[in-house]
């Protein structure tokens, strides 16, 4: 859907200023004191997409009230733009004949994601007395994987036969036109719905109204199964610079397309997803996750990285008695254990991110391990000779900076090989490597670090004091 | 620009596959013998994005001459698709009569970019003989700040008169169709070329062509100024699933417009860096950049880290006394100060990526660090009670337990508060969170939880052993 901004300008202010909190608070006192025409009135003006950050800022019970006062129409755009816990609460709220006459004028990749949030047994009802074509394609679609093409694609779009004039086409697309909101490429597709070319639609004002459609039409084009994942599509829309992409069936018949502002969306909620699974977080928390909800989520993760912390303070625990003797070892151990974290990451980020965008594949994957590696090893030649300098200059004990020195270049070694190795063996395991890999990696370096650097200090123990 | 498969079917097999390694192969072969036909026969069906990819894998020389077989057109497609470093390359080989034919086929935005990458005197030398008309739109485009609105946009779109007819439009778009790639919006603009309204390209297929464009079009449109940030604009195209918008001046003079398949770009583009800073890489780091180049990138990030890691290592050394009396202190403590490193590593992931989105801002900053503050309480009285009963089932002794559990409690509360503060202060002063955060926030944690639980521990040593 593109941007449908009304002739009337919007009196919602830009939310997140004061100006915005201002109108915001005159809002709900309309609201509270149920004056429709007024709200209304608030209301007709603005984007769909300001429309909805308002209910956003209601509560569901107000919210609803306030999205009941309009027209089927103008609820359809809104519905689609909301939260999926707002949607999934407007939909228990409405009545079935309602939710049929907003879903007819929605896409079905809408209806299909909204569906997807509600109780089964509440879609049923909906799929029952929706038209029975419409129900029949929301029923398909929602049998195709999450996160596939088939699930975010529209079943609506422009299609022509190559053996069709322009101005057949014109007319078949003026039809099509009254029903789907953005047409930016017009398919050819042959008598059995088959794919065979594309056109953008100024191709159509361009040319001879009697010529056909095949002379015209771009041979060939992109498209994808409706089995590919969401994240295999986002990558062909940035390389091939589209604003739409047709959607096909193993007997390449064309059941759909999907549109760039989808795409957009999925790239964006897939780096996000990313950051906060490296981050240690759930994906699904949000700013407005109530604390007890945020909590529940995050100490999971705590707990495992509490387990970890105690399996490296075990390996601490096997040299106690050398760090009796020589205490200086507590003070430096820490050190150790957090460059190789550190480096870690590093290498842990250049291959999570990299295989998120595509950039890196299993393919070529001994590349970036290679240099991972290597990188490991002059990091580790580097930070160790600069640690066991500076420990030679503030300890003056030649052996205490030797055994820092080898302990560092053995960890930062390590760091480099286990976070570009941890990420690919995870990604080979369909376990998402942004999940996981710093918990194995941060372990991985914390245990190799205490051990390293306390099992060599017990072995020159006797140099030490 | 929009994927332009052309009717021929392209040669050049998936890259990153072993099917593509033996075309490769091939390929190279043809290229080290100079055997021109069949070079061009090999790339002339493919897709420009493919093109560029594969002269990715040559050396800039061979690439350079596989380039140079081409007619200037296709030579326009895929010098926007190169990578800066071959734009720049390619552009320090080709002479200036060359450059100029293949700027003349570019759109402003493109012509800026690959000049922005180039020395300045070349930018000049090509600047002088382009065209004045486009060399002087040119330098007023690079005059607009990086990352801004004005640097990203193309100044050819297709505007219209309010007061044109639809017949008269139509006319105009046809010419304006030739040179332009992707026309999905019409803007409609007054006598003084301020910004009116747009219609969507299919409505001049739906209506009367004596209407007047007025009657039609949508008023009120978006816009953003020239001086707009991209990721404004990106959260924009979201927000509003736009797929084009129309760049103004201060006057609201339409001087340009932003297609999304460049906005797809910066989105990917800014979560990467993103990325990349909150792991603590470069954010221009890429997979096959050079390792020495690499680990010169990475090595200053983790001497930093060493820094803080040494000013962490001297609180521990203050109580090395202490930790000689009662070892088991040495094993504990980087329990403490890593769990502390782990929430706060959360806390700074859901803001920092929240700023990013635009979902936070500086007004609502307070509910942000409310929500972290509270959480870090909670996961303090959690995880303190928790590693207190650990401590006291292994150990046995209460006070020790007791000891260890405060100190979680307070590490954790200041992990929520520090970690969800630092981002915020950081964006106040203007330094991007995402590459100083963890730096701040894990130097914190870690002096706090080697401080308070040594602390603790001197304070109550006489009951810890």
């Amino acid at each position: 859907m593109e941007a449908n901004t009304s002739q009337e300008p919007s009196k919602v202010p830009e939310i997140e200023t004061d100006e915005f909190e201002d109108w915001f608070e005159e809002f709900t006192h309309l609201v509270r004191s149920g004056r429709d025409e007024e709200i209304v009135q608030q209301l007709s003006g603005s984007h769909y997409a300001d429309f909805a950050e308002v209910l956003h800022e209601l509560e569901y019970d107000e919210a609803f009230y306030v999205f009941r006062l309009f027209q089927a129409e103008r609820q359809s755009e809104v519905l689609v733009e909301l939260d999926e816990d707002y949607q999934s609460e407007f939909m228990e709220r409405l009545q079935p004949k309602e939710i049929s006459t907003i879903f007819e004028l929605l896409e079905s990749d809408d209806i299909t994601f909204i569906l997807a949030s509600v109780s089964p047994s509440k879609a049923e009802e909906v799929l029952k007395i929706l038209d029975r074509e419409d129900s029949q394609q929301i029923r398909v679609q929602m049998e195709f994987m999450e996160n596939s093409a088939g699930r975010i694609m529209s079943s609506d779009f422009a299609a022509v036969y190559g053996t069709d004039t322009i101005r057949k086409a014109v007319s078949k697309i003026r039809k099509i036109a009254k029903v789907v909101d953005d047409i930016y490429t017009v398919y050819v597709v042959d008598q059995d719905g088959r794919l065979m070319g594309y056109l953008r639609l100024k191709e159509l004002l361009l040319t001879n109204p009697s010529n056909k459609i095949n002379k015209i039409m771009i041979g060939s084009p992109l498209s994808v199964h409706f089995n590919t994942d969401q994240e295999e599509v986002a990558r062909m829309f940035r390389k091939y610079d589209l604003v739409s992409i047709a959607v096909v069936d193993d007997k390449d018949v064309m059941i759909g397309r999907i549109t760039v502002d989808d795409v957009l969306d999925i790239v964006q909620e897939e780096a996000s997803e990313d950051i906060y699974r490296m981050g240690g977080l759930s994906e699904d928390e949000k700013l407005n996750t109530p604390v007890f909800e945020s909590l529940r989520k995050r100490i999971l993760w705590l707990v495992v990285n509490l387990a970890t912390a105690v399996l490296a303070a075990s390996v601490v625990s096997l040299f106690e008695e050398t760090i009796q003797k020589v205490v200086v070892l507590a003070t430096l151990m820490p050190i150790v254990a957090g460059m190789g974290g550190n480096a870690g990451t590093q290498s842990i980020t250049v291959v999570v991110r990299n295989l998120a965008t595509g950039e890196l594949t299993l393919n070529t994957w001994w590349e970036a391990v290679r240099k991972e590696i290597s990188i490991g090893i002059l990091n580790g030649l580097f930070l160790g000779i600069l640690t066991s300098t500076m420990v030679y200059i503030f300890k003056g004990n030649l052996v205490l900076s030797f055994v820092i020195g080898s302990a560092m270049f053995v960890n930062l070694f390590i760091a480099g090989t286990i976070g570009s190795c941890i990420p690919l063996l995870l990604k080979i395991l369909r376990i998402d490597p942004a999940i996981a890999s710093s918990i194995f990696v941060t372990t991985f370096t914390d245990i190799c670090g205490f051990f390293f650097f306390l099992g060599l200090a017990q072995y020159f123990l006797s140099y030490l004091n």
